[in-house]
């Protein structure tokens, strides 16, 4: 990349952040007036955005990119009117902004409060989806925080038309159009300065897959939240409800499998695992379920006589029992108990969200308490962690790490707090 | 640094790790003892510490360290005495481990419950004090989160010997002696070693020098908490109680200049500054300070005729704006109101401490809602921006950074949570 661009980035970062010092003072009708009024924009150019779409898809194609990456890409009069709807929802949302968190007094008389207030300015960094774009926008300008937007080289051309139409919609509000800003150049050195833009940035939020998380996570000066890794495990301790085993496994893995919080691993009480192992397997297999299996698995298997389809029953290897497959494949390993999952789980999970189905709520307890992940279920399904199922109304994504923010993140967990301190002359002796 | 070394760095953490797990479950109760037993293991082991540190003391001598960092480096009965007591203090403050955040049910039946949990390992990386060790390592235990504590060069075999200790305390508690981990080589790659430590090392929290914390920061992998650099204001409003405002400008000064919530460049509204320039400067040099201040500043002063003392009176450069001196200089501005006061911190200051001195309420609720910082005062001096002095009881440093925590960090801010969710077969639709 050269100089100029460099700078140029550096200088959108400047303006997001002088933009970032209205935003923080403006009140909520403020805020909401500016979304509704992007929203509309989205709508009103509607035929750029489109064209433009058409044009980074034929390039997709051209370039014979997945079914599945090409859908993730496209946008249509729905999609548009979808990303619309989420905008006019997050501006339905209440404002966090302005909280009041805690407030005491000290004996030497001074007044303390500690205050919601925005991040500042928030860089996004993403892949495919063009809507990311919009919502990123959205949430972060509800929460007070301008943002810096930097996607994907396949969506470049509808994700410039889409910040042209909110930018275009925040010119006659309150909301400085600077407030969002977006990099178009998609080298990866565009990246590296945005997130070492310390003073600039105040957050950077990767969304998208493992390895431009651990880019960002890297070479990152400012701060970043982790998100969306799950190596998530489902536990059938031996004193589960054996049907409500099965539909917990069955939706944790096969409901929605290419999502962070699809379960990847099943761990199964040895107690139970001669009996049960062939009715799961074979509810598994129905669905096109691939089982890599330890060894156990495969012996318990192999003694019931059950034939596994063409392709569908693998030896694991210990590479499994770490990788997010994403997809309909499942690692099954046979386990002595609950603090034998709970220290596979730790040891081999990316502390999303993990699940023990037991009707002994010793164990439950046990397990919720010890395995260390920002979402732990008794009885219920992975596939709830989730801005949206936690009733957040948001969600910007899933964090994995422990500072600051873990799990779903909402509205709120764009903020910081300051401490407003008021006193009358209070001096330290 | 060889391979040998990283690897027992990394030995390092995946030890104190596996002690976090163990550490995470214990009750209060257990912590406490573990903790009282660490300050007896301070006073009984004293001997040793205090030959260590002799040894320590002789080098820096030798080295040409000044007085202030010798006087930093020493220990002797009484400090360690102060140490322990520092431990026991952090012994009877509550444990916020464990306290349910919040609670909500979902229309499917789910319960959620936020609960806080330790953050898992925390490293420290810290400079001269040997205090910093057994202060870090008891912040950490309390808080049921395992620590790797890499000190400075000058205090090794001090801080050797007082983990030595710690750890021998902890032999016969239920805290496993591998919470407490020392890195026992400074070269700087031990440093690296530990903020890459990704999956392993939750949190790295740089304690000292600007240059450390960047060094860190750059570097890092894991999250970071950026600590303690403070390049504090105080402006004077054309409102404000004038013998108040010097009351606060000498406190804030003068009290502790070597500390991050001193005040290193004073504000002064342009309707005041030709009266009360000469008042403030004479008290400034009637102390010591030197004062570079903007021309405006120099005319005044020169205009009224007073005099400055030999060397404390010099003209500011755009270079002390942004400068944290940690001493008796003070950079002075006249602004021309409120507005151009938030405008001048917003660009210079570091973020940490503000103060506004005003009689006007509106100006002062401006000052507080438009400046960014963590700790915003209106009539109190920026010295107060302290975990003790705001009740906390503990403070393992002051964030400038707005991610997690912002301000003095006491015990809750060494604290992650987790979504607990219980349910009775919920799967996702």
């Amino acid at each position: 990349m050269t100089a100029e661009w460099t700078e140029r980035v550096l200088d959108q970062a400047r303006a997001a952040k002088a933009a970032s010092r209205t935003l923080a003072m403006l009140d909520e009708d403020s805020k909401n007036r500016a979304l509704l009024a992007m929203a509309e924009a989205l709508w009103e150019r509607r035929a750029d955005i489109l064209e433009a779409n058409r044009l980074d898809m034929a390039d997709a194609e051209r370039n014979g990119e997945s079914a599945a990456r090409l859908d993730r890409l496209r946008l249509d009069e729905r999609r548009i009117a979808d990303m619309m709807e989420g905008v006019r929802q997050v501006a339905s949302l209440p404002d966090p902004v302005g909280e009041t968190l805690e407030s005491f007094s000290r004996p030497n008389g001074l007044r303390i409060e500690r205050v919601r207030v925005p991040l500042g300015v928030i860089a996004v960094i993403y892949e495919a989806r063009p809507n990311v774009t919009v919502d990123s926008a959205a949430l972060a300008l509800k929460t007070g925080n301008a943002v810096v937007l930097r996607g994907g080289k396949e969506a470049l051309r509808s994700n410039r038309h889409l910040v042209l139409a909110l930018r275009e919609g925040l010119r006659n509000t309150s909301v400085p159009e600077d407030a969002v800003q977006f990099v178009d150049r998609t080298e990866r050195d565009t990246v590296d300065v945005l997130i070492q833009a310390t003073g600039l940035v105040d957050l950077a939020i990767p969304r998208g897959g493992a390895g431009l998380i651990q880019r960002v996570k890297e070479n990152a000066h400012v701060p970043v939240i982790e998100t969306g890794v799950g190596n998530c495990h489902v536990y059938v301790d031996a004193s589960a409800d054996l049907g409500m085993a099965e539909a917990i496994v069955i939706n944790a893995k096969t409901q929605r499998p290419s999502v962070c919080n699809a379960m990847e691993t099943l761990l199964i009480h040895e107690r139970i695992a001669a009996q049960w192992l062939p009715v799961i397997a074979r509810a598994l297999w129905e669905r096109g379920v691939e089982i890599r299996g330890c060894e156990r698995t495969l012996a318990h298997l192999r003694e019931a006589g059950v034939a596994a389809p063409q392709g569908l029953l693998a030896a694991a290897t210990e590479e499994d029992w770490a990788t997010e497959y994403l997809a309909l494949i499942l690692a099954v390993k046979v386990v002595g108990g609950v603090d034998d999952a709970i220290a596979h789980i730790n040891r081999y999970g990316s502390q999303h969200s993990e699940c023990i189905v037991a009707e002994d709520g010793e164990a439950a307890e046990r397990f919720l308490s010890a395995v260390d992940a920002a979402a732990v279920y008794h009885n219920a399904s992975t596939r709830f962690t989730d801005g949206f199922e936690f009733g957040f109304g948001a969600e910007i994504g899933i964090s994995t790490q422990k500072l600051h923010a873990r799990g779903p993140m909402g509205l709120r967990e764009l903020t910081s707090y300051k401490y407003v301190v008021r006193g009358n002359g209070q001096v330290r002796r």
